[in-house]
Order: C-alpha cells, then structure tokens, then sequence
C-alpha cells in the first residue's frame, strides 16, 4: 500500500518546492521575529551631524597639541551645548564649550575632551591635561550609517530586538516581511471528542488540535483550527476545501488505523488538481504520513497518534513553515542539539530513521540521554521527553555510553540547563 | 558617584528577591508557552478503558497459545468494532473479532493479534499464526495516567505543544498560569524625537523603545509602551508613576550624559518607597545602570546607548522577567550558547566583566567568532554581531585561536547553523 514511500531526504526536496508566501507591510512596531521579504538599505546618513561620544568639553584639536598634566592647556569656556539642538556657538581658537554625550558638536570644534581630562579652574576656565587627535570621541555625520549602504538581508533570518532598533534610527516606520504562513488544522476520528466532553467508552479526547496549533504557534504561523471532523468522506472533502480557502496549508491528523489513513488519502486523491507526493516516509514514528499538492498548497494527512504526529513535525512541518514564511536559508534541521552520553544500549530496525524520545538528565559533569519507551498510542510519554535523538538509517543501534545529539523540544528556555 | 556598584552575581541575588506575579486561568488553547502556576494532577484514569494499539483482531490469548505458522489457530469472526463505540459484542471461546487501532475491546476479549499475522480464510473465519500473551497490543485503561498521579510541574518551564496534548486528553480546557509580567518602556531624551519624525541637526530618532519591546515579546512579557519623555523631572516622575500603574516594572532608559543619568537617580529617589538597589554594575558595556524597588516593583535606570542597553537587557532583565513569570529554575544563564575559535586577541580591563559583540562565520570545519568594534553609541555594530562573548572579570583578555562560547541573540534560527 505504500508506493510513494520516501526517505527523509527525498521528503525535504519535496518541501523545497514550495516557496515563500507574499509579502505585506506592517509596523515597525510589530515586524520582531518577522522576515525581511526585502533588503534594507539605509535611506540617509546616520547620525547625520558630528556627535559626541562622551561627556568633556568640545574644542579644537589643535588647541590642546602638547597639552599634559604637568603642562595642561587653558582653554576659556564659551558655553554649554545643550541635546538635541543645534549649537548656536561657534568656536574660537582657544576656547571650549561643554558637551554631553550624544549632543551635536558645535562649529569650529573637531574634537571632544573626555570630561576625567578637565579641571575646571573657574567658571569660564580649564585646563585640560591630554592632546586629543582631530576627532577624537566624535561620531562623524555618516559613521553609523551612510546612505545607500545595505543595512540588512532580505530572507535571513527573524528580526531581533536590534534589527528593529536599527531601522528606528533610520526612520523605517513600515516594514515589508513575508506574510505569516496559516495553517489550517483539522482533528479526525469517530472516536474523537471536544476536550471538554466526558469520554464514553470507546471515546478519548481531541489532543492533536491542541499540539499541533501550538507547534504553528511556536513556529512563528497562525494556526486556523478548524475542528474536528468524522471519518466520512464528504465531510472531511469539505473541510479541507475551507481550509485551502483561509489557509497556506492544511493538516489532517487521521486515526491510526489502515482504514482511516485510507481514508484520507481517498479525500486527497479526489480533488481534480491534486498530486500525490509522499505515502508513507522511511521513519519511524511517523511512517504513515501523506502529502499532496493541491493546486499551489501542500495538504499533509498526519499520524493519528499524538507522538508520532509530533515528531514529523519536527522533523519536516518545521522546515516547512520556514519555507513558506521565505526564510532563504533552507536548513533541514534547526534544531538546537545538544550533547549527551546514552544511558543504555537502543535497537534500531535498519533501513529506517528512528527517533527516540529522550529525557535529559544531569549526570557526573555531563548531560545524560534517557530513551523513553512506552506502548505505541501513549501520551504520557510525551511529557516526560526532553528531545528527540535521532538512529541513522543504516545503524543497527547505539550503545550504552555513546556521546549522542539530542534535539531539544522547544528549546527556548530548558530547566535541565 | 558610584556609591552602590555592585558585581553581576550581587545583581542576580538582588532579581531573586522579586518573585512572580499573580495567577489567572486561561483557556487551554491559549496556554502555550506560559507557566503552571500550579502543579496538574491527572483528574481520571486514561483511556479509561482497555484500547487496541494496533490493527488486528481481538481475542482471548488463550485460543491462539501454541500457534504458529505451519499450525495456525482456527477462529471464528463474530464481528468487528466500530470506532468510538462500546462494542455490543461478548466474546466467546473459539471467536475474534475485527479491531481497529485504537478502538475499544469486546467484553470477553484479553488481547490483540496484529493483522499482519491474520489469514482470513472466508468471511466468517481467520488463521492466527502466531500465540499473544494475555494484553498484548492493550492499552489497559489506566496504562496512560492513572487518576491523582502528577502529570506537571508548576513553574518548571513554558509550556510546550506537548504539554497542552496531554492535558487536553485529562480533558483540561482550562489552565492556571502566572500572569505575564508587563513591563512599562519609557524613552526619554532631549534629543530623542519619534521615528516617524526627521530629526534636525542634534536629534536623533528613539530605537529603545522598539529595541526594548521586541526584547520584552521575546522573553514572554508584554511591553506596555509609555512613549518618549523630556528630560524633565516633574515629565519622568509622571511617567513612572504611570508605568507602576500600568505594568509589573518599569524600564526608563535615559540619555547616556552624566546630567541625564543623574536625573533618572534623583526621580527614582524622589519616590517615598523607594529603596536604591543597584546604582551601577561592574560590567562593560552596561555599567552606568540603576535598580530601585519602589513599593513592591522593580524599577530600571537604563542607559541610554541602545547597544549597552542590551547587554544589560540579555544578562539581567532576561532572567529578571522568568523570576517574574514563575519559573522556578532560576538562572542566571540560559542563553544558548555555542563555541567557536576566536578570530583575534582581544584586551579587557580586568575588575569587570566584559562583554564583546561578535560575529559567527563558518570557518574550517568550525565557527570562528570575530569581535565587532566600532565607537561606544553606534548602532550598526548591533546588527552586525550574532551574539555576546563574556570575558571574565579576573581575566585580562583572551587569545586568538581560543576556544570561546558566545551566548547567541535570539537563538531561535540563527542563519550561521
């Protein structure tokens, strides 16, 4: 039944044919964790005048040549410049005017006397006890930034705080990114419920609407939860259809069962412009895994068990979201890895990947990699997990002992750390 | 002036004395990312009833003992199990009946053959080819959780997709968190004018505010922005009070003049509750920072350099914000951190910590991490660096071709893995 099993690797390619999304303007305000959808180039000079790097006394250079403790120069105070206006000073040879940090040098001066080389005699007098070069502590008009320069990267990688910073200086108040990917996500299963029913017998609740909105979120998309749905075939044909319409991509984590997966794919396979991608990829969990192409979107059919639908979409629904959301930088795994010796010995079929759940201890100055078994279907097993460790293709095992690579779930803030 | 500099360790007990917020109960499917407030304990047993993990038939293992391929057992199909259904039929001795991957056993039935080793013979009869043991390929109805048995922790770290997955299978759609902390971001500054303005000559446009509130989105917490402020004490004074009003702390970063700090100081002082913790840190960049706890909140003296700002923001105000939120694994380090090969000696002053920006470059088989130098109060060194190399306080510098660990900005995606 599975003809169009891949590899991980032919499951990536496939993932790289579809592109990023359009582009839109948002505020600056909003743009953090967004991508550039264009480059930056920087409108203007920045600062845009000659400015103080430090608190002293703006004067000319060359009045303070061959000036030292024992032999100071005497410059005569001809006023204070005040922030953020224009001097309206001018400096004549042998004087000085007091300068904060960041305030506009006035004219006439080309350089700034650090305040710790200043000793003031009286009101409008003193002695400065250091030569400074011709612009010494000044930030020339076009130092930070000169105009037309490339400031930053279309594609690269989610603003940070100090991209945003930066284009404030410049007086970037819109920002063009990609649009965010939606997803829309849709729960299958006779058996399913609402999490807020109460199970009959036979029941159990809807899980996979939960994890799987929660991992768009945490992939920086918008998820478009669109509930649960029957093993019918009319019933799921229409839902996928609405989520086509209000979203980039559709998710559908069937049952685990044969017949649901056929099901699934039967949907899949009606639609007059779908193309079949992937049946089934060479990993385990989450072998029973379909993706088709309708018309210009990528509709995946998830395993229904809760684990496995987690682990592909660490493992490909990740680097998909990157995709779309225009991140130029294509890289399969992003993960944050981190090192740790195996706790005990594991068995791997070969011919397939394998990935582990792994609880992560601390053990004798190192991390230690604790695999997590349990009966297929569980989920508690999930929370116990830390990461994932990943058994090549054509490894048999690994041993007790062995240095491994964890991948680390939501690895933003790991109290094992 | 520096009457109460105090060393990074002593700043981080002083963050330990603030600790979280309140609580509020939020709706399961807002719940990613944030932190149980209190520990969830499994409310029922899960499934709750005895589950088939696999496609199959059911049966009583003790009609397929001794059988194998070239002696299979002969039984009969009684029927098959709908999904989400109680089934209505009894097992007898000598029967089985159709299962799918997750439905419910028959009374009667005590395990499950996989389909891969069912003949069907006709209709009404199957071969087994191979024996079960009794609740093979069960999941028995407290396997998953059993009621009153801890499921997690509180205050451990943000939840994660998996973590909603199981509480919405204990059927929890609703969640006790801590609240977000809020954080109040004032700009103040002569010279500072909105980034939608052209500055004159001696303005410069306000970064510190979007820096500052992408850096709160970031860390979990929500900027509450208060605008730009003169450099006017009556003007702050107002504004801070505001800001305790509205948010959990304040953040004012001020110019980076002697004047404009001294200013912060004295409205910070002119608080009746004030209490002064922190007037300057033996970092660099960083140093010229201010701590005061007015009533029961935490006030920050910022300085005014955007680039010093968020050294000071990544090393204390990160940590300070998860002591804010609840999380219990206090520490002071949390940064992902990765190691490269330092491109060039670098000198540091020894009696403080220093931190360097550095850029990553993929060098020889490793990263080599190239310090950014450029005039204290640019900004475009900020875009420029990956991430913040620290050289400790007793250590005069580091070598060229050592090996270093840069704590990464956003660790997120970074384009360099």
């Amino acid at each position: 039944m599975f003809l169009k099993v891949k590899t991980p690797e032919e499951v990536f390619e496939i993932i790289k044919t579809f592109g990023p999304l359009g582009e839109e303007t948002v505020p600056l305000g909003n743009a953090f964790g967004r991508i550039l959808s264009r480059d930056v180039v920087s409108p203007e000079n920045l600062p845009g005048f000659y400015r103080s790097s430090m608190d002293g006394y703006a004067v000319r250079a060359k009045d303070t040549f061959g000036a030292t403790e024992t032999l100071p120069a005497i410059l005569e105070v001809s006023g204070e410049v005040p922030m953020g206006k224009k001097p309206d000073i001018a400096l004549k040879p042998g004087e000085a005017v007091k300068m904060p940090t960041g305030g506009m040098l006035p004219q006439g001066a080309d350089g700034v006397v650090m305040v710790e080389y200043c000793h003031e005699l009286d009101q409008n007098t003193i002695e400065v006890a250091r030569a400074i070069s011709p612009l010494e502590n000044v930030i020339l008009p076009d130092d930070d930034f000169k105009r037309g320069i490339p400031v930053l990267k279309k594609g690269s990688r989610p603003l940070r705080p100090q991209d945003l910073g930066v284009m404030a200086g410049l007086g970037l108040s819109q920002v063009t990114v990609y649009k965010r990917p939606r997803v829309a996500i849709i729960s299958t299963g006779d058996e399913v419920i609402p999490v807020t029913q109460r199970p009959k017998p036979g029941e159990v609740r809807d899980i996979n609407t939960y994890t799987l909105s929660a991992f768009c979120t945490q992939s920086d998309s918008d998820p478009v939860n669109l509930g649960l749905c029957r093993d019918h075939f009319e019933e799921i044909k229409t839902r996928i259809e609405r989520g086509l319409q209000e979203a980039d991509t559709v998710w559908i984590s069937g049952g685990s069962s044969v017949g649901a997966m056929d099901l699934t794919l039967k949907v899949f396979e009606s639609f007059e412009n779908a193309e079949l991608l992937v049946h089934g990829i060479s990993i385990s969990p989450g072998k029973p895994t379909i993706i088709a192409r309708i018309g210009t979107k990528a509709v995946f059919g998830l395993p229904g068990h809760t684990a496995s639908a987690m682990v592909v979409a660490e493992i490909f629904l990740a680097p998909f979201l990157r995709r779309l959301s225009g991140t130029v930088h294509f890289s399969e795994s992003l993960h944050d890895e981190i090192e740790a010796e195996l706790s005990r010995n594991i068995e791997s079929a070969s011919g397939r990947e394998e990935y582990f759940r792994v609880k992560l201890k601390k053990g004798d100055g190192n991390l230690v990699a604790e695999p997590i078994f349990g009966k297929s279907g569980l989920i508690s097993t999930l929370v116990e997990a830390d990461g994932l460790l990943r058994v090549e293709r054509n490894t048999e095992g690994l041993y007790q002992g062995e240095k491994v690579r964890v991948m680390i779930f939501n690895p933003k803030k790991g109290e094992f750390r």
